[in-house]
This record gives C-alpha cells, sequence and structure tokens, in this order.
C-alpha cells in the first residue's frame, strides 16, 4: 500500500493492479483464477491475461463475458507471441492457453449439464468449460424444455448411464426444469437460471426466484447467469468424489 | 350524491353503502356478485350479505376470505332466519342460502383442476365454489406436486377422460406446474398461484412471476390467491363452449 | 445428449439445436411452434426457420421479436428459394410461408381485439397473427383509450355484432381499459399489458399490476407484450368454442 | 437544544415535545395540524391533542388514524373536561373540539368526492374531515365503481351540477378510476389510492402506479391511503378559486 | 371496428390511426392533446403531427419527448410546407404552429416553478410549455437547491410577489425541495420528480417517494419526468383561479 | 380425480390429503419427507405425520416450522401412542419416531457448518437434522462472525482436521461469512441465509444476494431459512463422496 | 467445534451461545458489545446480558430493541441481584449496570443530534446511549421538522456553539432533514432513516433512499432504525478528534 | 425569477446557468463544487467548468462521471487558454486548473483507501481525488478481495502505521470487504458500494445492501459509487482530527 499519487498516469496503476493477480489460487481453492471481462477495458482484460498465461503453472486462462472487441484483442495480441485463443461456440466465454500448456488432467469426475433452451447455451458454455478446466468429465443435452416433458426422458437415462456426480440444469423463463428434473434424481442438482425473459420477471428473476422456492430438496442455486460459480461447485463436487473413487 | 355531513352517525352510512350493492351482475356479466370480507368488518359483511340474500333472484350469496370471526357472526345472524351457511373445508370461502334459494343450473360446462400442495387447498376452494355457482361441473385433483412428474400422469388422464373445456391449475412455491400442465394439454390452461413459500419470491411471488414467465403459450394467470378470478374466468370459459355444445 | 467437447466449432452446435425445433407441436397441442428471435442471433433465428419451414406440414412458421437486421436476413436467405415473408406493420412480428402452404384452415372462432393506444399495436399484431395462425377470425379496434370513454361505445357493440368469443384488451400505462371492458361483457377477457410508460411502474408493470389488481371478474393476464400468449390462449378459447357449434 | 441527559425521565421528554406543537401553521400555511397517530402510544397522542386544544385559536383538533385504544383514550381524558370527540364512521379520524369551539369559517371552495368501492371509505373519511376543517363543502358519491361504468353516469352529472372546483377520486385495487375520471372533467383531480387489494401490487400499489401512469393529464396524486395530504391539497386549490371567486 | 386482415401494409394501418387523434379533447377537457413521441417512429410522429395541425383549431401541436432524429423529420417536412418547430432549449418539448395559428388565449393565471438544480430543466420546459399553450403567465427560478437553504429566498419571495396559483417544484436525486417549499407556502404545490441520479433510488425513484412520504400537507405528485401532466394540472388550478377572478 | 362435492366436509378432505403422502420418496430420492408445518393447521399436520409415521419404513419423520401450538399437539396426541417427539433446541424443527424406529444408517459423510450468529441457530438445526436423518456427520461451530476474523481460525482448523465433504455456511445480516469461507476451503460450499436483519435488505434479503453476488466460486445458496434445502443438498453430496469412500 | 449432538438439550446449546459474548471488543474496536434483543429469547436476551454484566471490565450492558417482555426479565431477574435497569423513554434500549458501575469515561467528543419528528425519538435514543457509552457528551433538539423552516435555526445555531465533532440526524418519511442540515454545515453528518411512514416508501425506505440520494456530500448513512451503527460511528468520530485536542 | 419566455434560446438559459455556480461552498461548507457531468451535454458541462474555474479562489475545479467526449471538450477548449485538464486512470474523474492554481492546503488528514477489486477502482479514484482537492494525504491499496483473506494482512497495517483517521472500504459485488474491515480497525469505515457485479443484487444492490446490513457498529455508507460523497465526508472527517492535532 503505498501512497497515491492522484496524478500518476495509467501505465503504473496497470502495473500494480497487475501484481495482484493470483496464480496460485487453483492450488489452494482447486478453482482456477478466471478473467471476468465485463467490467474492464479490452486493454485491463488483456494485461491480466497475459500476467496469468505466464505466472500460472498450468499456461491456461479463462475469460468469461468477453465482449467480440475484447475477443480481437485477446487473438491480435496473443497469438502472434505464440498462444491460441479458444472462443465458445457463442462467444463470451474465451480460453487462452501458452504453447507449452497441456490439457487439464483428468479427475475422473462427471458433471451433467441439462439446458432447456436454446438461448441457455452461453450461460452452459461458460459452466462446461470452468469444469472441463477442473478436470471433469461433461455430459450435455440441449434444448429439454418443460413444455413437453417427453422431451426429458432420454436426457436423465443418459445421465444415469454416464454415472453424473452431480447435475447443472440450465433455465431462463419460468426456471421450471431444475424444480422437474432435482424432483426425480438422486445427486445434488444446481440451478443456473439465464437472463432469458422478458417483463415483469424476465431478465432471469423469476427463473432464480423458482429455483429459489422450489418444492424439491437438494437444488442449490448460482446467481442468473453465473456459469463459473456453477461450473466451478459442480466441479469441487464431482472431484471430492472421483477422488474417493480413486483412493 | 348528497353532500356529506361528516358528523352523520355509522347507520346512515351503512345504509347507503347497502344500496349499492348490485344485484344484477349475474344477469348481465354472466358472475355472480361475491362479498369479500377481508377489508370490512363482520358488521358490513353482513349487512351486505343481507342485503345480496334479498334482493339477488338466486337466493345464493356467495363470500370470500371470511374470517372466523366473520363466519361465526353470520351463523349467529343468519341461520335463525332460516338461511343456510356453508363453509369450506379450510375456512375462508362462504356460502349463505336462502331458505327458498335452488341449486344453481348446471350449464354442462366441465372445468379441471389441479393443485401442487395440501396448502392450496384454500384457494382451489375459493375458485372452484364460484365455477359450481356458475353452473358448472367440477373436476379436481390435489396435492399433485411436480417433484415427482409420476404424479401427474393419472391426473391428466382424467382430465381428458372428463372432457375438461379449462383447466385452472393452482400452485404456490415454484408455479412450476401449470406450464408442466400447459405444455401437454390442448384446452386452456388458468394458473392460479397461492400465497405458499417464504424467503425470497415467496407468498406467491416467485409462483405468479413464473406463470408469467412460462414457456409454454396457452396459460394465463390471475393474481395470487384470486380464486374468485379464476373461478370465474374459467366458468365463462366452460359455459360459453357448453352453450355452444347445446345450440 | 453426447459428451460436450468444449472445443467444438459454431457449425456442430447449430446442427444439434435445429434436432431439437418440434414440429409436431401444433398438432399436439394445437398451438403453432413460434420462433422467439430476441435472445437468438440472426443466423441461429434464421436455422430455426429454415428448419421447422421444412418439416412442420402446415408449411407456415411465425417469428416473433424479430429485429429490422433479423428481418433483412430471413428475406434474403428464404426468399430467393421461393418462401415468401410477411412483415407485420410495426415490425417484430414476421411470418415465413413455403411456396405450397395453404393458408390456415378456419375454425369459426372468433377472436376480439381492443388496443389503449396507437404504440400498443405490435403487441396486439403479434396476438393477432398468432390466433390467425390457429384459423381464428379477428375483430378489432385500435386506440380506444379509457381517457375518453365515449371512444368506448362503439367497439362494444361491434364485439357484441361480431359473436366474439373471447376478448383481447392491450393496454400499456395505466392499463385500466382491459377492467373497463371485463366489467361490461360477457365472454372472458385476457388483458395484454404492454411496455409503454415511463417513471415508477413504467415498461409496462403498473398496467400488468393494475390487471392483476382488477375489480371485475373474468379477467386473466399474460406477461408484458407477450402477443403470443394472449394469442395462442384466445384462440384455444374460441376454437373449442367453435368446434362445440360445429359438433 | 440543551445536552441530552440520557437518563431522563419520560415526563421531561413529554413535555419537551408538547413544546414543538406548531398550533400557528393554520394561519401561515392554511392546513390545520393533524396529529398522526400510527406512530404513537395514546398517551403521546393525547398529549399532544391536548396541547393543540389548548393553543389553537379554533379549539379545533384532528386525529388521524387513531386506533381503538386511542379514541379511548381521547374520551376518557377529554370529555370529562368538556372537549367533543367525534369519531369517523369507520374510524380511523377523529374531531376534538373545546367547549367553546366554533364551525370552520365556510369559504365556498367545493370539493367533490368519488369512491370507488365500501372499503375506500376510512382514506375518504380522513381527506373529507380535513377539508372540511378548511371551510370546504364536500359533495361524495360512494362504491362507484369501474366494473360498470352505468354507475359513473349520476355521479358526474352532480359534480357539474355542484360546481366542485376540484375532485378527489379515492380507489384501490386496479386504481382505474381516477383515469376514467380525470378523461371526462375539466377540473383538477387528486388521485387518493387506498390499500385495498392484496397479492402482487396488492396494498395500493398497483392503484398508485397506474395512477402515476395515467393516461389522462390532469390528474395528481398523493401516496396510499394519505386522506390528510388529497384533503389538504384538494381544500387549498378550491379555496383559492373561492378566494377569487369572492373577490 | 373492421374485420383485421393481419396483411394489411403500412399505409393502410397509419390512415386508421391517424383517424383516432382527438382535436377536439381542447375544448371538452381544457387540456390540448400531446403527442408522445418517445414511443413512436418519426414517421408516426409525423403523422399524428400533420394530423392534429390540420384540424385541432388553435393550429399549435405539442410533441413531448422527441428524438434529435424526430426533431429533424419534423423540420424537415413541416417547415416547407409553412408551419413553424419550435425546440425547448435542452430538446424533447416541441412546438409546431401553422401559419396562421394565433398565440394562446391568455388567461391571466399565474404558474410558478422551482427548479432544484441544472438537470431538471427538460421536464420543467415540458411543463411550462404546455402550461404556456393552457394560457398560463410562468414565473419561473431554475437551481434553487436544497444543498443551500440561502439560495431559497428570493425565489420564494418572487413567487408571492408574482401572486402565483400554484407552484411546480421540480427535483430529482433527493427530491427534498417540493417538501421544503411546501411547508412554507400557502398555495397548492405539484412535485415533478425528475429522473436525476443514479445508484440505489436513481432515475428519480428517491425523488418521487420523497415526495409521496412528504410531511407537508399541500403537495400532490405526478410520475418522474411527466412534464405534461404537471403543467397541465397545474394551468388547471390556475386557469380556474382566474376564471373567478374575472367573474 | 373425483368430481368435486363443494359442500363435503373437512372429514373426508382430510383423508383425501393424507393419501398423498410419499413414503416412498427416500428410497427413491435419498431426501426424507419432510412436513412442512407453517401453512398447514395442527389438525392437518398432525395428520400427516401420523400417515408417515406408519407407512414410512424408518419410522422416523422430520417437522419443520412447526409452531408451539403444532408442538404441543404432537406431543399430546403421538406420546401416548408410544411414539417420541424431539424438538429442536429453538422450536420449529421436530423429530418424531416410531417405538420400533432404529436411528438413521450412518453413511460416513461428514457436513460442516459455521454460523455468524446465535440467531442463525433454528435455520441451522434444520439443515443439521436434515442431513442426520440422511446419515451424515455433523460438525458444527457457532457464532463464528465476520466481525472479528480472529474468531474464524479455530473452525477452519477443525473443519479441515475432520474431513468434511462440504460446508453449510449459515448466515443474515451482511451475509458476508459464506463468501470469506468459500474463499479459503477447497470443498463445496452452501450458503445458508437467515431472516435476521431489518431495514432496506432485512429479513435475509441483503445477506441472500450477498451470497448469490459472491466473489468465490465454489459457492452456491439455498432460499432465506430454507435449512430443509441446505441440508438435504449438503447430505447429497457428502453420501456420494462416502459411497465412493467405501466402494 | 464439536460435533453435534442434535438431541442435545436446550441448557447446553445456552452454554455454549454465552462462550462466544466478545467482552474484549470494547478495548479492541472501541465500541462496547450491544445485546440485539430483537430476534432472541427473553431468556437468551438475559443470559448474553448477564455473561457480559460479568466479565465486561466496565460493568456496564447495553441491550437495544427489548420489548416490554424482555424488559421485565431483565428487570426481575437482575434487579434482585444488585444490578440498575435503565429503560429510554420509549423503551427498546436498555442499560444494565453492575454495583460496581462506573460512568463512561469521558472523551470530550461532542456529538449532536437532530430529530425531525417526534416518533424519531426510539431511534434517536438508540443512537445517543450508544454515544454516551463511548464517553461523549450529546446535545439534542427534538422535532425540527423540514415543513417550517424557521424552525432549523436555534438548532444550527446551538450546535455550531457546542463544537459538535459530527451530527447526527434523525428522520423518517421524506428523510430530507439530513440533506437540508448537510447543506449548511462543514462537519460530517450521518444520516439515520427510522421506519417512520405508510404507503410506497413507508417504513423508512423513502426516507433512507432520499438521503443516499443527497445532494449535499458530507452525509453518510446507516440503515434504518439503526441507532446503534449510527451512535457507535458518530463517537468513533468525535472521539478521534477528541484525542487529538488532547494530545 | 423572471417571467419565463418559453421560447427564449439556447443562449440566454445557459448565461442564466451559468449564474447559479456557487464558488464560495468551499469556503463554508470545506467541500468543493464538483461539476457532475453525466446528466449534462459537454457544452453544459464546458460552461459549468469555465464559470467555476474563473471565480473559484483556488483556481481549480473536478468534474465527476466525464464522458471521453466530454474530456475530449475539456481538453479542446481550456487547454489552449493555458488551464490544465488532469484525467484519473480509468477516466470519470478530471481536474482542471488554471494557469496561476496552487496545489491544494494539506491539511495533515489522513484518509485510507481498500478496493476489493480491479473494477472498483473508477469509483475509488473519485473519492481519493476529491479527498487530495480537500487536503489531505490518500494511503491506499488495491484489489485487496474477501475471497482470500490473508491478502488483507498487509493492507490493515500500513493502515494503522499511516495514522490513518478514517478508512473508505471500495466494493461491488458481495460488498463483504467493509464489513471484514470494519470488524477489526478502530477507526470510523466508510463504505463505497460499485455497481460491479450482475443478476439479482447486481450493479451494487446487493453490495448497498450488505454494508447497510453489517454486524460491524462503526461503518457508515454512501451510495453506489458515490465516490464524490465518500471522499468528501472522509476529508471532513480526517480535517477535523487534523485540525484539532495542530491546535
Amino acid at each position: 500500500m503505498a501512497e497515491l499519487d492522484p496524478f500518476a498516469g495509467l501505465a503504473a496503476v496497470l502495473g500494480a493492479a497487475a501484481v495482484h493477480v493470483d496464480p496460485h489460487r487453483q492450488a489452494r481453492k482447486g478453482v482456477p483464477e478466471v478473467v471476468y471481462a465485463a467490467g474492464k477495458s479490452p486493454g485491463l482484460t488483456l494485461a491480466a491475461v497475459q500476467a496469468l498465461l505466464e505466472r500460472q503453472p498450468s499456461g491456461r486462462v479463462l475469460v468469461s463475458r468477453a465482449s467480440a472487441e475484447v475477443i480481437d484483442v485477446l487473438r491480435a495480441e496473443l497469438e502472434p507471441a505464440g498462444a491460441t485463443v479458444l472462443v465458445a461456440p457463442y462467444g463470451g466465454t474465451v480460453l487462452a492457453t501458452r504453447q507449452d500448456a497441456s490439457p487439464p488432467r483428468e479427475t475422473g469426475g462427471v458433471v451433467a449439464m441439462l439446458t432447456a433452451g436454446a438461448s441457455d447455451a452461453p450461460a452452459a458454455d461458460e459452466a462446461a468449460w470452468v469444469a472441463r478446466e477442473m478436470g471433469c468429465r461433461i455430459v450435455r443435452a440441449d434444448d429439454v424444455g418443460v413444455a413437453g416433458l417427453h422431451r426429458l426422458e432420454a436426457p436423465l437415462r443418459m445421465l444415469r448411464e454416464n454415472g453424473a456426480d452431480v447435475v447443472i440444469v440450465v433455465a431462463g423463463m419460468d426456471g421450471a426444469l431444475p424444480s422437474v428434473v432435482s424432483g426425480v434424481v438422486d445427486v445434488p442438482v444446481i440451478g443456473l437460471p439465464t437472463s432469458v425473459g422478458y417483463g415483469l420477471g424476465g431478465g432471469g428473476v423469476a427463473a432464480l426466484l423458482s429455483m429459489l422456492q422450489t418444492c424439491a430438496p437438494g437444488l442449490v442455486v448460482v446467481n442468473i447467469d453465473n456459469g463459473v460459480g456453477a461450473g466451478a461447485t459442480a466441479a469441487l463436487i464431482a472431484n471430492r468424489v472421483a477422488a474417493a473413487r480413486k483412493a
């Protein structure tokens, strides 16, 4: 903590900020540091990614909520230096890897994911990529819906057949799917509400509230669109189970 | 509209209020006047019931949200005069009938009702009694739940077998059942959220919002605990269908 | 449900998503699948429309909340292939039809619509187009207002003369019109609040709440701007009445 | 402002509090001091009433939101001393007058009042009693409703025939009546929402929001149940008009 | 009310919409029709202005919340045809006048306005222009603030010296000024909250709530930024007083 | 689903309701049916407990949110019949056991619990008793607080030494403790907000929102005071880990 | 942290809870531990007071939000043992002192307090008693109001004359007084909103929001009715100033 | 207050507005006038800055929430005239100084600042620049976080070593850091919530509510992102302490 010179320039502050990146969190906590790009300028996001890319033993850095502009900056600055920049199908989530990075060590933990509709995909991707970085196997069924329960049978069967240790159910609008799923499975369920829907209770509010009010004990939730939180917790659960299986 | 003497006593005002009872609404609108007891003193409720009981051709008067105290007053004052006072199983809804009252004329309309849990019964009763007064046949399955979808099959089959013209689905907490039902039936569904549940989104708020956000087109809603509204609209629908069947 | 490769590209995911389109909903439920464009990229919307256009027996696909950009993409991609792309007067709602599509089979159901002001038109159009696709006849009066009750007489007379089976009343701001209308008609009324108005209670919130608090039993509501929900339910009601009339 | 001895007893504080009663407000501002009883103990309310009764030239003191317990205390303490204690028909509002009090000087201002339902009476009484104390003539029609517009014609005609300078429209639940009235009269309208109604938007919230969102310019509002505010402003308007008429 | 052809083009609908313009409202209600531009396309706004400009006896049309784009369209289309287009200092409010329009007839009513800060000017202008069109004289003091009460003395003195019949107090953020003013003047006060301020209670919410909770009876409010409502009601009050003065 | 006779008495309905008790849920889902007493009359609660006590193989029934009155009824009716009624230290949670009931089978799963303050105990007890019924070992530290971090060290050390598989952190008011704990442990954390606190954000709202907004990935939440949900999910997690350890 | 036996009785738990009382907080933090009675049973409150009374060097214990029942228990149990139980004029705040307790050491810090109305007294007392326990001198003016600014002059003069180091301004309803005061004094101001007021923004919400939105920099706030927080912070400020004065 | 000519042009109004700039506030109140740019056009902001720059004795003017466009205008217009325009590292806050301006007189007051994350920097800068202009020394530690308490030790030590008179703790999302800090320091703490975070409680709402609900007495708050308020109050506190130290 230095005495602030409020007239100091941008560079000094950026340098100072970069110092605070926490490359050891993965070791201590089991969850990798994810760079949250939404509240940051492209330059600040790039600086944080570069710092982590350098210091993190895995050589792998996840970025969430990256805009198209941020993605362009990351590609333009990191790829010429030999890094790889992978972007999730609907954007938002990005994985940058150093040239010498190895894939995440597979833990044997199994995270199942069900999404209610096509618009839930970005939040689901965010969760999936985080859990993948934490070494889990992901099994996933999209567009399961609640308006037509016949669509639910196949995913539930596959979930059981794959030995899922935990299920993330992703839904916006009425948020009914997680309650329905939690009523019929015997593993913990994490509800991930998404900002899908308009009008009163829109933007994911009704979905989140409905999940909080669930009749089905065994359902816990994260905040709207918080794929990182859902993925990280699911992986912590699955990895602890997997570690016990191996021991 | 007379010039108000703000120092006039209670009796004059009660007399004036009684004048405004609208005994012809049932003829004009097809929905009987229901005395809403929650915001009124027992005396005022009694006065309104007496006025309607006298002037309404059917000789039948429904009261909603009657407290135990109101019910006692109604019984004490109306039964000695030959009227009958019927109370719904969990209280709240009351039917007062004149000695010469005849049962409601059966229209042939069929209203189906599904409730999610035992605590939804009072709101469901309110809706059922209103629809019954409007001449509909009621078929109803209680405690259907969404946390255990196997419980849904039998009610849905019976709903179809009884030729339901419309379905009222009553649910508190997560409010998921109406969306689930609306996804699989081909008649209009009215969601009736109930004030069941605590915490954020409690008191029926999450249930109402979830129904408003439904993925299943074909679902309309009334306000939390508004059994009168759900029952009256369902009966208007069923009665219009029934009238067309007879014509 | 396949094991997710989080590094799979966009094409694979789009393919998978297209599989989930539900072309049989119209047969099972009586309501056509409507492509909701607001939460989707133009490409994803186009893919969904193409899939439904191909597989849906009617050869007709409705799209709601299409932006100008989405409309341009639909026109550019579908019209050269022989399809027709019709856009509602104020945009938003789009109807794509295959070359061999026939108009919707007329059911004989009659849906009346009243709108309070000029800004309510887009939501009203959405409802009208859905009900039309479900075979109903639409009678509609615009800009009826509540601030000037003399404007209400003509529409109410026409509503009766046309034998409306159900009325959709569309209103933003104070949301008073549906209560006024529901107090004087003897058919079910569906309130469709619109996101018109600013300040506290703006964006349709006051309109929706006022409808939920209606003094007039016989009024049910859908969420703000949910024209699809209002139109689909109205048509389910009208069609059931019409079927009874024919039988 | 004295240094506080936090261990001083109740009597000293009550004495100090009584000093702050503002008997000259009526002269300065044209609105009498009204004792708001809801947040006070019966003893504190009594002390305030006694202080005002003594010092106020008119010898008249209004109390709002008095509970039955407060009314009992006022009667027991004031009537033996020769004062008169008048209570509004549904309670809440109380007028205490000194033996030598004269009735309020009549200004010639005319305040019209319309209430939507029987439950709106207490708030309406509060407004009427305040305007009466400020010297206005009150013309009032109760239970006008919006669900049945035919009931509106007579009140509107009488309002014009009595030369109302301003109209207070009192309504809970959907709060639609003030907008309807404001659309057809050419005097200012004050909407007084009441805490009638339950569920979402209940307790007067929907009524207030709907009035704030009115389509009818010429409508202003006060807070839910704030009869004092509505009555005082209406009387200020009517009295200024009346003063101009006399000049 | 014609049967809707949902495939009718834009022109037909615009023609129909124009029919609903209500040029006689000023005569009936005393408040001119104001074209609310925020929810309309420039073309629709232009059509409404043109229709009113033609049919309104005064030859004067106010437009509220006009964007820069709308203003450009109005100027480009109306000025070549001989009309005049006046824009308020901070935009938003526009006055279009026919070549043969005469200024509003002066009623003698006096509306005073106080604004708390510079950002409150657009809402204040909207109110001032409406009251001016209704024939009132406007006296106004800007940037009076509540954080520095010494700034309040001069405006209050001028308000009295000009014989203001009513005061509009315009304030965002804490919304304290209207309560302070209402405590010291003996004419009715209309609080006009503005959407100034950020964070919790921002966008005018705290200002509106604080005004609704005022300790000073004699204060009524309109919704956030509703200059039209504040100006129209103030002018209705002032004009009624002025008419009495003249009689 | 039988045709409803709205005039059927209470007994019949109670009998019907009792039919819906789901004694097989524990086998299917791994979570026992808990009787939620808050929305039910003592008689209805008793009937549900008796039905489950009889049919549930374990002979053990948990009741949540039992009032003192409910507890008295349960004791008076069940103990003479040989059952045992155990009540949690601060009331609310009750365990009724049949004479032949055996303790829950120990799974080896370890659930740790930390509470922030003394007022959080009832919600914590609810969670603990549910997890205990599901066979888990509970380790718990009360009154850990966040205002004084030195109090956190000992609990965290014990949590690690006991090999906790999951941690429930119980907190009201600021809800800060779960974020602090989740930042330093490597097992999943379930935040259980409690309805402690008053003013804005009171009743547990700030606590819940703060947990939803946590900076610490690995934290999931349940609704305010939902001890059943937190305990059931924690036990599902711990039991799956324990089962893997045994295999 | 011991393994929980969920069947342990009340005594054991109470014993454990008492262990967590933090008698050293005053030394470490400069603010005494205050027993918050609202969420606790009388017995639990008594136990906490007894524990602190014994171990706290000062022999003085404050209790906030004590109900009449709690006060009775404290008096009945503590006074026979020689302790003194002092209750604030409007109840709520209680000071228990051991026989050998000495008054708080005077620091020389000066805390000024202004309250807007008589109903704000309980929250103000809570703040005053806390600051007094922390050794400050309190100067206070009650019922200052904002509706009548002439009442503000004397308190402001006395505030300056007494050399106040900080001002607590206590207000409910519109919450305007703190902004007005903060605009004219040159010491820090702490706004203490109170739960006075009804309707929208009632219960102190408008007061708090208005203070948060203040135009007057130099105003900070605590939550509604949080007299302990306001008093403790004010005393921390005044005591730091006083310590500097002495040094 | 002149009679408004609503047709007066922009220039006249701007002139009038400029008159209201209050260059003497710093002398009277100890806090400099800060130009709040968010609600103003670049031209209006420039005019206000120019007026203050000219008349303020210090020759220094702070601007908050300046957009990039505003900054460009200020630079283009002020720098050619010899003034200096300094911009905070992340923009938003700007300091314009006249050529003859001297640095702020150092008071000796010490304000410590802790920020939770990198996104909190802009609000922190705003507070720091205001306190600096008021003559305080700023000591600051960024990115302290609550998810990893080990990061808190060094800042707390430095805070004590620098003799901080007051601490501003800046945090978004869960807002937990201020409560944690306030629990362990013995100087007053000002919580400055920032609009960081999404979903329910996002935009700083959870952070603010959590701070309002703090368990740690001694914490007061300002509104979300209100750096000016936090900085000004902190400096008022520190300067009063420093003045006492000097005396």
